[in-house]
């Protein structure tokens, strides 16, 4: 038995992390661009990175380190991806960390950065965060500000979870991203951070999972930003372990930010999950729900409020899947647009699904009738607003 | 030895056919929405259709002829697919067809259907267009607009082949399609005659490897809507047959009505080729040029003009593809963009870039280095027109 419990502030919760976040003149605009986060003792760490061919030099730089290694040190910029550097970019990395004060003791420091792909660091302004930064300062609110990018609001959660007999452990995050991810390839960052005394050789595994449900459940597999990381530090501070609970836990946060992804997606007004029920297997369930969440043409008539339920067969039917006219049936929330026994949209029903999507989140619910695998994805609309951010974005 | 001369007028210039369109009240705008093309002597046929699984009804009832047949009629209808219509489709289109005027002698008569999905034909409608047609018009531009649908301008095509020692035929055609094709799947027809005496045999292989390089090329494999059809119809009448000199006219043809398809893209006002050099093999070549065309971000970042490479090489390595940092050259038309010896734009190829970027057409060249083979796709700029026009296609 277990509880899982809300609480405000982000980072700030988790025993012996700190973090903090400064200006040092990336953006323009003097808000936050640089953050750290910190442990007073080393932690496990892993990592969940892009799959993209092009790997920025910060996940280059990380993979030096080898399988497994502990940490107590991040640092994370934006503006700047220091993707597609070469080995400067990474060398960059080794020369900005040359500069950290010895006082902080870092060891196997990591670097992340998110921005523009294909200029290299400016290295000085960077480091003048060294100075800046109160490095035992539990900020995690000014972090999550620097770590944005196109992002309208900040991600953070924290959670406490009191677990039978055990005690209790917390769980919680920062994160950037905003948008569709894919096919836009805006970059996603998720710090992760928790006291709870998880089994070195658990983490890799259990962050697999809570992303597999959640902020691959945003992303088509294979289709990714050069930098997407997603990254657990454990400090085992609390002493409290149960595999369950963390497991829930760390599916929570990871969900619950994903969504916020998809809420802030570029211009975007609604968030929609695509269910598809009754596939054939797991993975044309996630091909199909994917291939809606991404499909331009359902994204515009989602824009529009029109439940032209035509486009969501038609990407159906072009994902490559099994599926079948005569047993597909399709809800938008309750409401029954498409059935082999009812294939016109009566004006009745058009109303009730008109009136479904004018919400700010609502389903649309595939079932495949062909098996019994399902996946679900999440998406937005796609308006004119994500257009004019797009068209402009470096400037 | 051959030559490839332009003809003015599409479909009128190959002998035996007949073509017109006219306005049953469909479209509400009183543009003419129904189309013919026929022949007054039996024709071979072969057709290329969309891979989407709910195959449209009118694909399902030309299927139903088999593997090879003869016909001297297609009717074409534009405002509704007849799409995710079940068998009452299909049968619908036989009962249409019964309407048919005794005189003409249709033999396996054929349909094709474009517009929104999940609406049964109206039969009466359509069938008035039979007292309205004259079919013995050769009228190939009112059989063009009747096809049309989000298509800013009509789209037909003739040549005359000229083969020196066997004397001469025609390739005609007319088409529609506005843009992306994918993702937006929109819907794309193409109807083509020749008079040329293709051997039945031949006829599908050469239709197939003339759509590869054209209509495929601005769409990615296997993502089409319910409707899309390539057909070709020939009379034989010319008794002339050269294979080199036909192929060489049909892909002209079809590469040039696919350009017309992008330039027509919805809201777009660009043209850009997507060449990538050098992969490792043609299908990688093929998936990164497709994925270049498709990509949101490159899609709008050419509609802000901006020259912004990184999104290019993000989009490369997401795409799965055979690729690396250090052997990767980026050109927009001449200019030098990207290279490992060249990795920060400077201000003078930026500039460059800029302008080569707001010309009509431009190619952006990705020299892998990794292969030897190569493949372009066709794409436009995504802008808020595209937006508009989707959000409320219906309507």
């Amino acid at each position: 038995m277990f509880d899982i419990l809300p609480l405000k502030g982000g980072l700030d919760n988790v025993k012996g992390f700190f973090s903090g976040g400064v200006s040092v003149g990336l953006k323009p605009n003097g808000k936050n661009d640089v953050a750290f986060i910190r442990s007073d003792t080393l932690c496990d760490v892993g990592a969940v990175f892009t799959s993209n061919k092009f790997q920025a030099a910060p996940i280059r730089h990380f993979k030096r380190y080898g399988e497994v290694f502990q940490t107590n040190f991040i640092l994370i910029n934006s503006k700047n991806a220091n993707a597609m550097t070469g080995e400067k970019g990474v060398e960059d990395i080794d020369e900005l960390f040359s500069l950290l004060p010895s006082s902080l003791n870092a060891k196997n420091p990591i670097m992340s950065s998110t921005g523009v792909i294909g200029y290299r660091l400016n290295i000085q302004k960077i480091a003048k965060s060294f100075e800046l930064f109160d490095f035992n300062s539990k900020d995690s609110n000014a972090a999550a500000e620097a770590i944005m990018t196109t992002d309208r609001f900040k991600k953070e959660i924290a959670l406490k979870v009191d677990v039978e007999g055990k005690g209790s452990f917390h769980v919680a995050a920062i994160c950037k991203g905003a948008g569709m991810i894919n096919p836009s390839l805006a970059t996603m960052l998720c710090f992760i951070t928790t006291d709870a005394n998880v089994p070195k050789e658990s983490i890799i595994k259990l962050l697999k999972d809570a992303a597999e449900e959640s902020f691959n459940a945003i992303s088509v597999d294979g289709d990714t930003s050069t930098n997407d990381t997603v990254m657990l530090l454990s400090s085992a501070k609390s002493g409290v372990w149960d595999e369950r609970a963390f497991s829930e836990a760390l599916k929570f946060v990871t969900k619950h930010l994903a969504l916020e992804i998809v809420r802030d997606g570029e211009g975007s007004k609604k968030v929609v999950a695509f269910e598809v029920k009754n596939a054939a297997t797991l993975d044309e369930a996630k091909k199909a729900a994917k291939a809606l969440s991404n499909s331009l043409l359902v994204k515009t008539a989602i824009f529009g409020e029109d439940p032209n339920w035509g486009r969501i067969a038609s990407t159906i039917g072009a994902s490559g899947i099994t599926c079948k006219e005569d047993s597909l049936v399709i809800h938008y929330d309750d409401v029954l647009v498409y059935s082999p026994q009812k294939k016109e949209l009566d004006k009745k029903s058009e109303a009730a699904a008109n009136a479904v999507m004018k919400k700010e989140s609502f389903k649309i619910v595939c079932d495949l009738g062909v098996g019994a695998e399902g996946y679900t994805a999440y998406g937005c609309d796609l308006g004119h607003e994500y257009v004019s951010i797009n068209a402009d974005y470096r400037s």
